[in-house]
C-alpha cells in the first residue's frame, strides 16, 4: 500500500516508540527476548493495522508482530493503539526482501499474509508474496511446526499460492474458498470487509511446514 | 444420480454391447489390450455421459472409460453413441466399491470426478469420492504418472477434497476457484453446464501421484 507521507508520521512514531522497531537487523535472534513472548506471530504487509491491533486482543498470550514497509502505514496502525490498547503487539517498520534478517531461523511461530497485492501480470510473478523465491524465505524464519496463513480475495492470486506454496515446502491443513460463509473469530482486514460487503468470496488456507523424511 | 428404470435399457445395452462391460472383473489387468489402446482415462460416476463422449471426441488417441452404477443412466448414457460415434470409449455398468476389482495396480493412466455428490453431512463423509479410503483405491489403479482431476461447482465438497487429496499421496499440479473464467478446451458435464448458465464458479483441481522418495 502507497499512501501520502503524513506530517505527523513522525510524531506518533515518537508517540508510540515503545511498539515499533525501524532498522530491526540488530534484534535478529533476539526477539523473544526483547519483547518477552515465545509465540511470535509476523503479519507481512499489515497495512493499516486493524487485523494486527485484533488479532493481539484475540490472542492475549501470543505477541502480534507487523512487518510493513509503508511509513505512512505504519503511522496510521500505531496511532490506533489508542483504541486497542493490548500489549502485546510491536510493528517493524521494513522491507519483507530482508526478512532474513530481521528474523533468526526458527524465530516465528506463524505467518500471515492477508490480501496481499495480487500482481497480475505473468512477468511481476516474482513480486508475489507466494512466489518460491518468497516461501524459502518463510521456511528459515519459521520454526519446525510453523505456520501459514494466506487470505484473498482474489482468485488469480489464490489460484497461483496454492499451488506454489503446496509444492514449496508446506502441507496443507486447512482450505477454504467461501471462508466468511462460516462462523469465525478470525479477525476481518480493512479490506476483506469491504469485499465481504460486496458478497465477494474470500479464499483462505492454512498450511504447515512440510515434515522430511 | 438416481433414475428410474426405463424399459428401453435393456435394448441400448444389446444394442451397443461393443461400448459396455456388465461384469467386469474378468476384465481387471487387460483393458488395454481388451481395448487395444494405451492411454485408459476413468472417469468415476459419469451420469448421463456427455463428458465421456465429448472427452473421447477431444482425445481421439486416448480411451475413455465411463464407470457408472446407475443402470437407467448408462443406457442414457450409451444411446448417445449415436449421436457420438467415436469408438474409443467404453463404459463400465458397475460400482466404484469395487474398483480395485474391475482394475489391476497401475492400469488408468487418468481418473476425473465431476461433479460428485458433496455429502454434506459429517456422519456420510465415508462417502465422499474424496475419502482417504477411496484415494487409497485410486492410487493403486493408477500409474505412476498417473494424475486425478476433481471438478465441481460445490464449495463443501472442494474445500474437503483439496485437503484430503494433499494428504493421501497426491501433489497438486493446477488449481483453479474459477475456472469457467478462462478459455479451455475441457467440455462441460450436463450439471456444469447448469451452474455455469447460473453464474456460479466452477472450482477444478488436478494432482498427480505423489512420488516418495
Amino acid at each position: 500500500m502507497r499512501l501520502r507521507k503524513k506530517n505527523w508520521s513522525a510524531d506518533i512514531f515518537a508517540e508510540y516508540q515503545d511498539f515499533v522497531t525501524k532498522l530491526a537487523d540488530a534484534e535478529k535472534g533476539t526477539w523473544k527476548k526483547k519483547l518477552n513472548n515465545d509465540k511470535l506471530i509476523l503479519e507481512i504487509g499489515s497495512g493499516k493495522g486493524d487485523y494486527w491491533h485484533q488479532m493481539a486482543a484475540l490472542y492475549p498470550d501470543r505477541m502480534m508482530i507487523a512487518l510493513e514497509r509503508d511509513y505512512t502505514a505504519c503511522a496510521i496502525a500505531l496511532k490506533k493503539c489508542a483504541q486497542y490498547q493490548e500489549s502485546n503487539k510491536h510493528l517493524i517498520y521494513g522491507d519483507l526482501e530482508r526478512l532474513s534478517d530481521i528474523f533468526a531461523e526458527g524465530e516465528i511461530m506463524a505467518l500471515h499474509l492477508n490480501f496481499s497485492d495480487p500482481w497480475p501480470k505473468n512477468r511481476h510473478e516474482k513480486r508475489r508474496l507466494t512466489h518460491p523465491d518468497k516461501l524459502k524465505d518463510y521456511l528459515k524464519v519459521l520454526d519446525d511446526e510453523g505456520s501459514l496463513v494466506l487470505k484473498t480475495d482474489n482468485a488469480g492470486l489464490f489460484n497461483y499460492s496454492v499451488v506454489s506454496i503446496g509444492q514449496n515446502g508446506f502441507e496443507m491443513l486447512e482450505f477454504d474458498v467461501d471462508f466468511r460463509s462460516k462462523e469465525s473469530s478470525d479477525p476481518f482486514t480493512e479490506y476483506e470487509r469491504k469485499f465481504h460487503e460486496l458478497g465477494q468470496p474470500i479464499y483462505r488456507a492454512l498450511w504447515r511446514k512440510k515434515h522430511v523424511g
